[in-house]
């Protein structure tokens, strides 16, 4: 029986590790017996509707390896959403021909939620065409809102340099605090879940107050409440640090910092609510603010990315092609967290069927009483996944990059119009 | 003879090597046979005139040693200048007096422009007042903008946080840029000089194309010119990156993002030059934007501190310590570059007269002629300054900062309102 080979896209908001999956499912899949070529979707989904395929064949084990220390997308990943089977069956149809035109008998998409169920409708249009896809999604996302999965990989890296970074900037607050900035507001990425939020509790702890504030987007938000608790921050230590969710809104919906576009899956492009906040202070308390944004710094920061992120983000890559050779379908790789006191974790198998849009909020009992902080259980939860320093290689004072051929696969079809 | 005891205070912004600089100082002045303790400022040249002073003989060399990893201004510092001679005599004599009750003969100012003037007055009022200090002067400023230094401890370790931070954003956005963000704006310090964003430009290389612009305070804004080189760069790579100073200005002088305050120096609170420029190019060209605005996780990123300016960071606390065993007084460390081709530095002692009030812009020759970018010049300047990773300790996943017990001397002296 000839090989079938392997079709692997990245897709949506990328992470610090999401080429450490797309390395290891490459790698994984070379030493195959059943799994020919993989071919990487140029720009995510984007590559298999217009054949714009790259032979990762033609890149070296020592890139390919490389990748394992490369944030961003190596491949190109793309906002692009296929609706449901009626509206995008053109869509969806033109994908399957585009397998069958290169022999692809395997689907890794490697993404958040949108991602899962789009996997899934691919895997059962092709049974219904007559082209039966091994379809299995490969988690990825910073959101970790993924269910099913303890994390999704990608998560353990932004929670550590969230942390981290809220820490060291913290004590810089304080000792300036006498004269200077009082207030200090961080924001972090998290469009409806409070994962990244909850991640900089773990810069507190016996020796450093800060955060002294998380504003989540799970609890709405309370302007009274919030000024006399920053008031009251400040009496007691001199100043306060703030870290605010780029979700935070009111308790009728509206968020407070809202640019009013959307992206292409319809989501509202948010970012600036730092600065609303620490006006907000100001204004109400007149204490002297700063505040920072680090937008994709974060999710892209693998200069500080968590080993066990690093990890989990290879496992669920070699994991997915072990599902496909097996024969899997309409599945994905998940981690399964240990149930001892020491940390651990394995890989388990979930159907995408329980997967495909849903949404795992923060739990109520991660978030303490007021509302303002973590809890020994959040914490619990978060410690495990930003152990161990996963340091790139460097190269005259930076990180060193994998440098990829990206060499095109020729095309067989009529152009399609996206 | 008796010994003299040490005075030690952290002026001004703080850095993420400052208090390597402070754990240089207090291990060299107890290695001194003329120096007795040192007691550091509480807030800075605050516990001077409040008579705050700590007593670092209280602290263990282990304490003392982890001081090298911790970023932030471990004995507090401020923003508080002493003016003139004639408005602020009761300041300066106040100093003296504090200095005079503990036997303080060696002042020891880490600071910035403002604060090294401020060092030259306190030596010349202790001599016209009879009782005479050695005051010297350590530098230190992220801004770089110190004349007779090659560079500003401090500033090596920003400039690799920005480098690092750009680079592995601007792979984010490549990988995306087909559907999703086109520009993306990161802000960075640098009121009056453009250092750190030149900085920035060390991200680029013959494999990375970004940043494709660098906006200087030193070039006036050009708002047309600037829109027409983003839509150039977003048709030639399908993205353009732009670092953008806070300091960047109109002709006549008109930030492009003017919080509207001033802190206590007198100089204008900056901030947000970020969104207005991202939301600029929107406007004009529509392209999707995001924005970073890092502010202090810039100043305080020990956890990717630059080895180089860690090892200078410790050399100008040393030098100032036996400058003052020396008996020598209103001077500076400076750092020496060596003339040959590989990159070696060495410390040498200038006169604070020539140092005080100078600002140090960034060359004409560093930025290219089209004002977007650095020239080779610049980044023969730059590069050397972030070579090496001085990472810190870790523990369950975070850095590890010193824990001082920060014991505060007995006071001698009656109260004084600042």
């Amino acid at each position: 029986m000839a090989r079938k080979n392997a079709f692997y896209a990245q897709s949506g908001g990328v992470t610090a590790v999401i080429n450490a999956t797309a390395a290891a499912v490459i790698e994984q899949a070379r030493a195959s017996k059943v799994i020919g070529k993989v071919y990487a979707g140029r720009n995510g989904i984007l590559g298999a509707l217009t054949e714009d395929l790259i032979d990762t064949s033609r890149e070296t084990p020592a890139s390919i390896r490389a990748l394992k220390h490369t944030p961003g997308g190596a491949f190109g990943s793309c906002r692009y959403k296929l609706k449901d089977l009626e509206s995008s069956r053109r869509e969806y149809e033109r994908l399957i021909e585009v397998f069958r035109a290169h022999n692809i008998g395997y689907f890794f998409y490697n993404g958040g939620g949108d991602s899962a169920d789009t996997c899934l409708k691919i895997s059962r249009l092709s049974q219904d065409m007559g082209y039966p896809i091994h379809a299995i999604h490969v988690p990825k996302t910073v959101d970790n809102d993924l269910p099913l999965t303890d994390v999704c990989p990608g998560f353990g890296s932004v929670a550590k340099y969230t942390a981290v970074s809220l820490r060291e900037a913290a004590l810089d607050v304080m000792s300036m605090c006498s004269t200077s900035t009082r207030v200090f507001v961080m924001e972090v990425m998290g469009r409806h879940a409070g994962w990244i939020a909850a991640a900089a509790g773990l810069a507190q702890d016996e020796h450093n107050s800060a955060p002294h504030i998380i504003l989540f987007p799970e609890i709405p938000f309370d302007r009274e409440k919030l000024l006399k608790k920053v008031e009251q921050t400040v009496k007691k230590h001199g100043y306060c640090v703030i870290a605010v969710s780029e979700g935070t809104r009111y308790e009728d919906g509206t968020f407070l910092a809202d640019a009013g576009t959307t992206d292409a899956f319809g989501h509202r492009q948010l970012g600036g609510v730092a600065p609303v906040l620490a006006q907000m202070i100001k204004a109400e308390l007149g204490y002297k603010y700063h505040w920072a944004v680090p937008d994709y710094l974060q999710r892209s920061a693998r200069h500080i990315a968590s080993q066990v992120d690093l990890e989990q983000a290879e496992a669920v890559g070699r994991a997915a092609v072990r599902f496909a050779e097996a024969g899997r379908n309409a599945v994905m790789p998940a981690i399964v967290r240990g149930k001892s006191k020491r940390y651990s974790w394995k890989i388990a198998e979930v159907s995408l069927e329980r997967v495909a849009n849903v949404e795992k909020k923060l739990p109520r009992n991660f978030i303490s009483r007021d509302g303002f902080g973590i809890t020994p259980k959040a914490r619990e939860y978060l410690a495990p996944l930003i152990q161990g320093e996963a340091f790139p290689p460097y190269r005259n004072g930076l990180p060193v990059q994998a440098r990829l051929k990206l060499q095109s696969v020729k095309k067989k079809l009529e152009p399609f119009e996206v």
